[in-house]
């Protein structure tokens, strides 16, 4: 027990946890599966692109712990108006904090990235509660010494709150939803820590909000305070909070569009999954591989992966790996290894301009073509250096098909609620036009006779290429 | 001439006038017509809602200089492709320079309120020429004394450029229309400088852009270069300049939406029309008022107001009037005068959710008429105290109908150049979405009665009514 | 009474007085005597030096009763150390916000500027006191409505609290020493808003020091506790709050060394002196001056002034006054007025390096010798044009002789107290070295003639000129 | 050659190199010896103390790039009074660029705990220059394609400009050496930078200085101009520059103070010293290490190491290593691995207020000999768990001893040349009050049995323990 916590952080400047119920921060904070966070960068290989992104997702835990610190106060200068039974009393506050500082936990290096190339591999979800179940890590020692219950509930919370939930098959609901939501849910500590530490590491300034309007705009939705309703759910205040939430899903479009959807950052993606497919083959096809974490050899076979060997992956690991790995015995696998250090990423060419989805897949299709032709040309296998990146955000407005709770409303004096998309406009619009990015990554050796085979790109466009769908 | 001028700003930090072709704006600085501007606020009464906006235009006019040499700086980057007859010579800078410092010089305190108040008040447009041509004003001797043709020039610039504009009857064609345009066009240096600077004094975080990758995103235009096509225009770079213009129109956007039409601002903005309003009346019925300005003199009488009596109307002057008539003979205006020092503004009624025009009209008139009755029965005068206020806002754009030289457009790398709101789905809605608010003003004393005649507003709505159009 | 109440502001961004306890704000704002703040600019005439600081004390009262809510926070946390009848009560804490809200009420335009010029005129301070303890006040009648003793806790506090101050004849002290020092004493919230508020307008970013870890660090010290001993004293914890405390400190030196005391400041506070005496002057030779306020008549007289007169007193007042006076009939009041118009200040003769006393006293005699001659010669009065300008600030470590609980101390792990400047041998060398600017100010008409009659002043000095006093 | 390189910054925001002098720098930045500077944090192990200081020595050294580019634009506007072969031309420019790109690129992992750990293990400046000059690398390749005197001209300015440089044996001088100290000097662009960027990436504010304002106050010296004198060198302007400078070093100063001499940070570095020794010590001694980098293989054996092999090492090399050492044969070492991943940092007992230099010492013995009792006891070697540490800094003013021109003066108006400490107080005492922190570090188990040995220590004491030297 170490209280009390103060800590410096380049986002939210001062950080502390000080009040009882928030010992179990820093009593969380020391546990080894949390420290392994220090060794995964929250952003993958975002920082080839934009190199001051180079923070970890243990600062990130730390942030999303301190955004929950403020939240609870601000859900206690309102939490009057429930029933006593429905308020944030300290035990409720505590799981949480620890929830907060917890959800990302089972996270490996490149995690979506691990999971999409090897089939089967287990998705990061799953790990978080798998670590906090474990009677054997020390995260979960630390939550049940202090209440037996405590590690379930904060299973219950990191997997949404939901009976249902497809993350955690056999969760049970946690009693405040609400809370729930702020965990994992459309306005959740979550995102509101990393839009604004991605947006300042990155020194994209577009992913700025008002985190502290929007904190006092968070009021209870009227709705489902009836019996059989649901309990309470987190609403924003119409009067006062609409700019600070526009602003919020303004900032979450921009972060998509300039930074996690950015052509190099996808075209550094395609070369790890390249990696981790060609490492996968190659020992299945039983070429010797040094320093080969125990949980990709077994991944790579398809046999489970204990969770000693899961946490035991992190981006020291991973990259020590890739190093070995620029000389091993595959050459194309040490290829593209050496590919991945000297920073030698993928092209793009850009589908744009799609008359309908046929024209699309004709212009992806000539586009294929002609860029593994020419990969083969080059000596290069196309299997691994040409690729169709479909990029698409929706927005973050939750699922339509989600349970009701889950969609953020707007509240008005008059006490109707109403969906944001309805009384926004502007919001209206950002639903209606989700993102999509459609783009073939070439190796750059063929980029520019792949450009002039496709005609109409100029020398002069800088980095990628623009094909034309009509 | 005083060079280096160095000088500290809230907004900018360091802002440097030291090379030989900016000493003209440290030569203006000291004419008695900019030293004025000290006096006016930028903002008006919006200091009155947002407390911190108390800034005055003489900064802004200093913050517009900065950013002209900021973007001098960065089209010389760009010039080497125009003929060098288009480039952006030396005495073409000087000419910018100064015309960003003084584009607003015309402004009086309060400078709409007062031209709508008083039917043929003169227009602040044309008072800034008339300054920049009157010999007898020191800002005219110090261009012509540098060079004689430079007040002519600066007049040109400030009025747009164009020869047909409604601002400046007779004024020439500026030689370089882009340089027109950044003075005065979509992305000009006064709204670089005025949304930035309003953001920050107001604390509303929401008009902040990105201007150093607004400025690095801006290029020349490859229509308009032909012979007879009016020659370059500004432009957006579409590959890096996208995420910096939409922050600059949402920016503008969220000021509009924030600050600039608040109701209370309105409110305050409705009192003061009415206090010209009836100190017009008052003059025009022979009652003698002390303390009363020339120049307010002059255009309640409908008298044309020399350049002398208009110079010396500022906030102070205003401001001493106000307080005078506080204990005049009309207590009606006493009156008025007093609700303005003591901030007792008028409360809003907002009319929404209008089925169409007919609809609105019926509930403006409803309300209307519900507010005069009450108003008389609390024994104040219904035409000075209740107002139908219809703020609206276009998004800023630029006229459609205007020349296509002042239509900002996003040139791509294969040198196509294609309308804003063509690439940009976000610009495209907010193009589509203008602001428009429509809401009638009405006196405090009558604010409870009268939501609760118009029935369905609950008591707890904290500031306005709102009454549905349907 | 209007809860809750929501501000932005430039410094503090969101203000919020929502708590029951902080109700005592909002209702006092609206009182005229608040208001009336909005009229009077926090740094007089800095603006013409630093064009931003345009603030006025409003923003800064507002600025102050956010920081006290923060430091009630604060001393909140570690009250329980404390006896009960010692702790932060509700009632307690809406004294404290009421006093940090009008501590700086009774400042008229150009406060000690006024008071210097005019012999016998009233001290800001007692002013503050007679708006507070005046029934005819709104703010008396604001105060009294909740509680009958609360004007009269809230004088206290704004005095100090000790019962011997000097600016506070009869008050009786508050109940919690503690409290007033955090309303007037060495790290008090009127130097915590100020200071940042300065920096942040000016623009000149020394004075930024971190609020955040200054009220983190703020804890009780254990000297003072036992009975007859005054009560707890606030101190700062060693072990964290060090660098928090030395950053305060530089901040107020560089505010001072840069801003305060800057020599173009002082000029234009020179001028004004000079145009107060003048005035007060032709008013005593009976020159029949326009527009001339009451409380100013008063004063020249030496007539007491009513509460009601000064109160009237504010810029906008005294700024017409001077823009009146530029055509009066005493053409030496008449050109001072234009003189700061127009902004031609005074030019400034440092005298420096001092071998001790006599020879620093013979530098001034000859540069004033000089200058008084060289005035006159250039047809004006060197009474009003010649002025030995000694600026001095010991740093803020509070009054050596004061009790000593007014001493700021810091408190270790091993619960010894110690005085600040023991602990920090950064702080030491600042006390230990007060800034002393001694300056001849004198009319730039002849500053180039007299700066080389004095001799080894390069022409190129580009404002002032120095003189050794060796 | 790719331009323009357009990059985001969290400290600078918009980083460009476009100009064709600038090329250079993206031209190096793929180079591997420079991306491999990626893999190493700027700040050690600070990490564990400040969580956000993960940033890297590339974004530093892209940072220092930057700040010479806006040097090199001051240095520019002011160079036209030094005779043209002492002006900053374009190829010099390049120079200076390449240099401050470069100058860390010899730092390894934990450079100078590596360094001080295993005897005889060679300098980062001296593999700095080896890389430069060495050509086999991708760096020296890259200068020399463009000039083939660039990469020893780049080794000279990185060296310091001085022939007589203890860290460049056999360089020779640089013609501009007022260009190598911009690089390698008392205010140099590496300083400039890592301030700043620690400043923002601990969290601590007190590293904040004004930039703008700085490069704003260098100019040139009068002195040294002369035939013989060295050439020209940088100093302050005094009339303007001096908040800024001591803002500085100040600012340096706290960063010494909260962060580089930290407690905490200083007991994780001791734990790496530990570890490398133990390492060391194993493999002379011929334990069996897994993954053991062939650098540190041939440092332990004080075998001279290849430039490759030192290339090889980084942050996740050596990471990987500690990784792997957690189970490996020797338990001792296999202890301190496990140690520093779960960030069980020894505890400091503070050595104060010393009477003299033998009081310390006995004091010191005092502490050391009972925490080695108590070590020993635990079962630990104390030879690897008690440190003294003595942390010092004497205010980064430069060796007095040091060739004149590497001093920093003033210029004033009269263009006397003063030295910084004379003009201001604050310096002096900066330079008179060096930084001097004795404490013994001692395994986190004996802490409080410690401490309450030593007496005088109350539990309470949150982290560490003082021991009074008196």
């Amino acid at each position: 027990m170490r209280l009390p916590m103060l800590l410096r952080d380049p986002v939210h400047d001062l950080v502390r946890f000080e009040a009882e119920e928030e010992e179990i921060v820093p009593a969380l904070l020391d546990a080894p599966e949390v420290q392994r966070l220090r060794r995964i960068r929250q952003l993958g290989v975002t920082h080839l692109v934009f190199p001051g992104a180079e923070h970890s997702r243990f600062t990130h835990a730390i942030g999303a712990a301190h955004v929950m610190v403020r939240l609870i106060r601000r859900l206690r200068e309102i939490h009057d108006e429930l029933p006593f039974w429905q308020r944030l009393a300290s035990d409720r506050a505590r799981d949480a904090l620890a929830a907060a500082l917890l959800h990302d936990l089972g996270h490996g290096p490149y995690s979506h990235l691990f999971e999409e190339a090897i089939p089967g591999a287990p998705h990061h979800e799953s790990w978080s509660l798998a670590i906090v179940r474990d009677p054997g890590t020390r995260v979960h020692q630390v939550l049940a010494a202090r209440d037996s219950g405590l590690p379930e509930r904060v299973a219950s919370l990191i997997s949404g709150g939901d009976e249902d939930s497809h993350d955690a098959p056999g969760a049970s609901a946690y009693p405040l939803p609400y809370l729930a939501h702020a965990v994992s849910g459309t306005v959740d500590v979550d995102r509101c820590d990393y839009l604004l530490r991605d947006a300042h590491m990155t020194g994209v300034r577009y992913g700025l909000f008002d985190l502290d309007w929007l904190l006092r705009s968070i009021r209870f939705s009227p709705v489902g305070v009836g019996p059989g309703d649901g309990g309470p759910r987190l609403a924003i205040d119409g009067m006062k909070g609409l700019p600070a939430i526009e602003g919020f899903f303004l900032a979450r479009r921009f972060m998509f569009e300039q930074v996690y959807l950015h052509k190099a950052t996808r075209a550094a993606e395609v070369l790890i999954k390249a990696i981790f497919a060609r490492a996968a083959r190659a020992l299945e096809d039983g070429t010797r591989l040094p320093f080969v974490p125990e949980a990709i050899r077994l991944a790579s076979r398809k046999a489970p992966v204990p969770l000693g060997a899961y946490l035991d992956l992190d981006d020291v690991v991973v990259g020590a790996a890739f190093a070995a790995w620029e000389s091993c015995d595959d050459p194309v696998l040490a290829d593209l290894c050496r590919r991945l250090r000297h920073r030698r990423l993928g092209k793009t060419i850009a589908i744009y301009d799609a008359g309908g989805p046929g024209d699309e897949a004709a212009a992806i299709a000539r586009v294929v073509g002609a860029a593994r032709e020419r990969t083969l040309a080059a000596g290069l296998d196309p299997d691994l250096h040409v690729y169709v990146d479909v990029a698409e955000d929706g927005g973050g407005f939750g699922d339509v098909a989600a349970s009701a709770q889950a969609q953020l409303e707007v509240v008005f004096g008059d006490l109707r609620a109403r969906p944001l998309a309805e009384v926004s406009p502007m919001l209206a619009s950002l639903r209606n036009t989700p993102i999509r990015r459609v783009r073939v990554v070439v190796p750059p050796e063929i980029r520019d006779e792949l450009a002039q085979a496709l005609g109409g790109t100029p020398a002069s466009a800088p980095v990628s290429a623009l094909v034309s769908a009509r």
